[in-house]
């Protein structure tokens, strides 16, 4: 190694970009850690408008029923460019305070205008088409992360 | 360039760390990106396991009574160490579907032995018994995050 630098570093252009390159390879390799440990805080936070979903479908849905309107929501993110973040899952609460609720929906936006983009989206407004026949009830909280 | 790299050409080993180094400065540069597509699949995302908690607050809570308690849920993250992420926020839908709840809360935990140890820990049970004085309606429902 000591050879090789040594070499190399007879060589200006060499040099240099091997410089260049050891340090985006440092930067590359631990980036990801150092630049975001640096970045979550608060305010990078606050910049998540999230958008909780919750279903509670009819007890005369089938569970393919359900199964395809969850397919269709998970779509979305693809139709609809300002749903910066979307994950979902089925609830598993030993706790008992889910209200009948079994699905939920966390979408996230990265503004109140992007939000309002959204809404009344024509990919929004049919899957909720889809959705009404199959809606026993939905619990809907926006609000901006924090900590 | 080209009589850089033909130079380090002749010189394997030079060569041979040049090639390694700039792919890892290439994997570095893009890696964030490439990396956690590959990997942000469902596998990684059901590494979550979201606890969402809606609370609405009785209307003789006074909103220093309400804020009392906010900071007493967000000083749970320092007392119990299996709660891996923690936001929360005042509800702002505009859509008129949050049933009266205000405030969310959203807790991750790793695996369900972690929300075993997080329900009745003795510091979540002392929140919820200052928490009940003041709590009109609780919704909970938890998930494993899938894409």
């Amino acid at each position: 190694m000591t050879s090789v630098l040594h070499s190399i570093a007879r060589r200006p252009l060499q040099a240099s970009l091997f410089v260049a390159l050891l340090g985006i390879a440092i930067l590359g390799s631990f980036g990801p850690e150092v630049v975001r440990g640096q970045a979550q805080t608060d305010q990078e936070a606050s910049k998540m408008l999230r958008h909780v979903v919750l279903f509670q479908f009819k007890p005369t849905s089938t569970p393919a029923d359900v199964q395809r309107l969850v397919d269709a929501f998970r779509k979305l993110p693809s139709q609809i460019d300002v749903i910066s973040d979307f994950e979902y899952g089925v609830n598993n609460s030993p706790e008992g305070l889910d209200g009948g609720l079994t699905h939920c929906f966390l979408l996230t936006f990265k503004s109140e205008a992007d939000r309002a983009v959204y809404l009344p989206h024509p990919a929004h407004l049919a899957f909720v088409e889809i959705l009404k026949p199959h809606l026993e009830k939905a619990t809907v909280v926006d609000y901006w992360a924090a900590k």
